[in-house]
């Protein structure tokens, strides 16, 4: 292994920079030391850029989304070796305190979002991840880095989102927002049974790309129609269940109000302002609102799903580019530049 | 029968007047006319008289709390005779759409809260109740009129709230106002097993009462201590449900406050103003609210708890009084003069 | 409306004769009188045929699964026409007693079986349907007949035993015995998130249909292996959950050997003989078993899934022939000839 | 610490004898080491001696339910220590496999039952706890040892029957068997809000007990009455769950007997004998037989619920010995002498 290797570091004040660091090693005995093989971009990396994570350290290698080859296992680890493809949890857990064994690990207590926020992240050539056993994934065989990549991060966060809303066979669900985690949670919703799922976004090209792959059976652009006429007319009561993954001005808004009486909705989606809930308006439509970010714990089952074709997120990689020009990437993916939806980031290049 | 009777009939504009009125008759098959023999005042009343609910039509008798004896049963009723004991429910719904079919009846497509709101109530000598056969609980009995009273509103109101929680035995439940709601909410919550019931009131004296009725095992005032921290100090992760009845300023505040991550804040307050959802000061916190009027689908459930000794509402009636004096008990309920927790109505008293 | 027509009657004793009966009529208000388009011959038809139900009354028509057209509907149903296109459940069932209010309709206080075994069926040109506003699904407008032919008993019947399983998505199920109900299981436990589909029959051109159709992602036949061991190999500790339809003689004992410790064990065979249930083997398996003929509630879910295209049992139907020769259907369906699943009976054809 | 101490060992051939053995010492970083304060016998005891648990290894100290006091903990174990007053759980489990994670604790990979069986038991002055931070828990300062005598095996083991059933607040519950196991299940019936507890034993002692504790609502005698008419007769369909506790020759036929169409059996007794599931009689019934070992997985919760004073078992102790006599315990414990329910094993009392 190399003593030095490159990695993009988040300075503060919305500056990342590519640059030398030590190749990270265990403190831990449950740490793994994993060589990346496949890492991405995420929408909450560019949150950290804006300044709206107060909780992010200047000086963290950035990124937590990404798949690679553990090539050291720290000695209290008994079910992973060097050598082994692996997908990576968002969410650093311990599997041990209260919150874990509920299933509640994003209020680890020796955890959270920590990756790429307050310990260094994986948008480097290695990167250390603790309870390795718990926030690590393997892959099998049939299963490409590019399949798996998603795994741990916007996947989870769509399944998480489906999950929440107890969708049961033939129910209809509308996700609000077509971006990465809204297909995903398109593609988890029919996992569930959904017999129809609405797709709503204010861009064209999301919501076509969303019907061609199958994603959903209808569309609604906001920009052009009236949300929540269009949804009763669909429906005739309402939508069964709404994952809102769109964090927009009044998306919250339009959530509750295609949502029929006593329908699950689940926001899903980071918001930056407060938000308003008009009890005295929806009084008797006794919705159920729960919010949230991703409990990732269902990493496993996913995996199982990837592997026997029930689950594909491959449509999600737009672009792809060496870790060298990782930058690019950054605005390409802010500015959805050539319809980007996901910018995957292969490993370094050295010149030769 | 007689054809004339005493009622309190809702005039409009905060104004209620005690007069008399024919004694109603059957309409439709599914039809009841019940003696009342027993009612009571509920919040939703004074929200009435002080204009809060645009829905309800003036000139309609008010009161949806009761008990009584079904005097003639429409022919389409074949479980209810004349003679029969009942307990009635806040909600009016045909038992038969959608909606009601789920268990939702508060959104029946024919129905909702009708009685005392857009048809005559229950304040009055006698009651015409549509679709009897779903809204009419017959009373064991064993069971007194008084110890039957609250079934089909506050009891299921409290049901509802804690049924919503998702208790499970030896959880931590807190609920918010130790008003006629919140009490029983605190009496159900224990019927699920919860370990400790924290009730949080301003009023002390509700407060003593709850405690010296074993309906909680511990009491907060937030007038005088910091809820917060007292919860976290009590539980180590704040409460594992909130129940919030009392719709005040701040209390969907305290509720969020006092949950742990991943906890059920259920909100069967009736508020009147649009409430703050501050998502990103609580982002990962992953809580789940559920708003909502109540559904009550569990007056059978409910009547066999009463009937085996294990649910007991008989302490909320503080006042008595015929319904010669409505209009002092409205006031007296109001301002919750003399510790006024219930009024019960007796029937009129004519001058011999 | 013709006052005659042909019918295949049950006469005891095993046998059935097609012969002419008037046409049925109204007799009470929830009754609706349906022109059958299109019906199929069940196994429980040989059951009856075979002397194994002794409920079954001689001298009633045969038949409960059929699809049709309303043609004359009872004044008490509010929602269907003549002319109304419709599928029909299997049981019959009021929608009002306490049983059918929790959805355990195969246990309604009036209903139960009843067609084509307790009161005249669809093996014939019209049929009398009791409660036919909870006994009739419509049937949209881009559904064919034989798409919907299914879906109130042997669809319904799957779907009850995926349902039953408690599947989540990536669960490994077993299917024993892949017949019609077997493979409609298979179908429905996709429906519900399976990740991996096990099909296990003797029979190994229904093993070969099955992975053809999709519906399954591995075939086992107990007559050529180890079932115990391969499963075992397959899913390291057992099937998450396994529906026995098959009641042979030592199916239940395949059943609970192949499930892993804590699944449920779904019994929706209808077996003839009592059945071993060896607990001091078992014990710490920790089992459930859940037994039960179909509560067929879910023909509305079902429907809009077929009609979304998501539910498609189109190639069941391998057989097809006119009413004139239902008896040549009975024998090829029952000594499965030709590989024949299921045989359509289309209308009687009269000799121009 | 002493280096010898005395217990009871199981000789293999139903032969148990009282002698000095090496107090036993860490193996494992997860070990504790307890002084035992208070333990207990068990029906499973007494089914090593009958040699009726082929896996029981002879020259193995006996015993599996127990308090004590930590004397010495392991290096791995960070929340336990010296000085702590626990209770322990019958089940050993590593909490960190497959079947740990979701709670399947008896199916643990690493455990089991062991203590007392396959590996040194608590009829002893001290034992050795394997995976002490799963096993034990703290018993909080108000709780004394003979409170928390019985929570990690036979209340466990009533929870677990009393959880099984799906109880909804007002249910019918009924427990077959009103001996240890059964008592702690009537009183988790009520935990989870049963209106009705029926208690069926053959022992009218027990039976008066049940209720005299106010741990039943009402008993049958299965010596002298007809089961089955008699608890239809109360409930007017069947018991909404039944409890199977007693393991006897026809209690598994009586218990489905009694229960209502869909309901829960839970048969948490250990069988000696294959049982007979008569499949054709009970057709239509829709029962759920839910087999098992306790999986003791909430002594936590149930620890909380004796401190808040929601259970007791307090009355289960009707005799006590020293370790000394433990012998004659045994014999008092099976035959039932005195009405023995349970038997407290103090410490073993050295002569002065």
């Amino acid at each position: 292994m190399d003593k030095a290797m490159m990695a993009l570091v988040y300075k503060g004040n919305g500056r990342a920079v590519l640059e030398e660091r030590p190749v990270p090693v265990i403190r831990d005995g449950r740490d793994a030391i994993v060589r990346v093989t496949l890492s991405t971009i995420c929408t909450s990396d560019l949150h950290i850029l804006r300044g709206a994570v107060p909780r992010a350290k200047a000086d963290t290698v950035l990124g937590h989304e990404f798949v690679g080859e553990i090539v050291q296992a720290g000695p209290a680890l008994s079910g992973l070796r060097p050598g082994d493809r692996v997908a990576a949890n968002c969410i650093t857990f311990c599997g041990d305190c209260w919150f874990c064994r509920q299933g509640f690990i994003n209020n680890c207590e020796r955890g959270g979002w920590e990756l790429g926020c307050r310990i260094d992240g994986c948008q480097a050539e290695y990167v250390r991840v603790p309870f390795a056993d718990q926030g690590l994934t393997p892959i099998p065989d049939g299963v490409s880095d590019e399949s798996a990549l998603f795994l741990g991060d916007i996947l989870s966060s769509g399944y998480f989102g489906a999950e929440l809303c107890e969708i049961r066979p033939g129910d209809t669900v509308a996700v609000i927002g077509a971006g990465p985690v809204g297909l995903c949670a398109m593609a988890c919703a029919a996992l569930f049974g959904a017999g129809r799922v609405i797709a709503l976004d204010v861009d064209e090209g999301r919501l076509r790309l969303a019907k061609a792959c199958g994603l959903c059976t209808d569309t609604v652009n906001p920009a052009q129609e009236d949300v929540e006429e269009r949804v009763l007319a669909m429906t005739g009561r309402g939508a069964d269940a709404v994952i809102e993954t769109a964090g927009g001005e009044d998306t919250l808004e339009t959530a509750w109000k295609i949502a029929r009486p006593n329908a699950v909705v689940a926001l899903v989606a980071m918001y930056e302002q407060d938000q308003i809930l008009p009890l005295p308006r929806m009084y008797g439509k006794n919705l159920t609102f729960k919010t949230g970010g991703v409990d990732a714990v269902h990493c496993g089952r996913l995996m199982k799903l990837i592997a026997a074709g029930r689950l594909n997120t491959d449509f999600l990689i737009t672009h792809r580019g060496p870790l060298n020009r990782i930058l690019e990437g950054y605005e390409t993916f802010e500015q959805r530049r050539d319809d980007c939806l996901k910018w995957a980031v292969t490993p370094y290049e050295y010149a030769v």
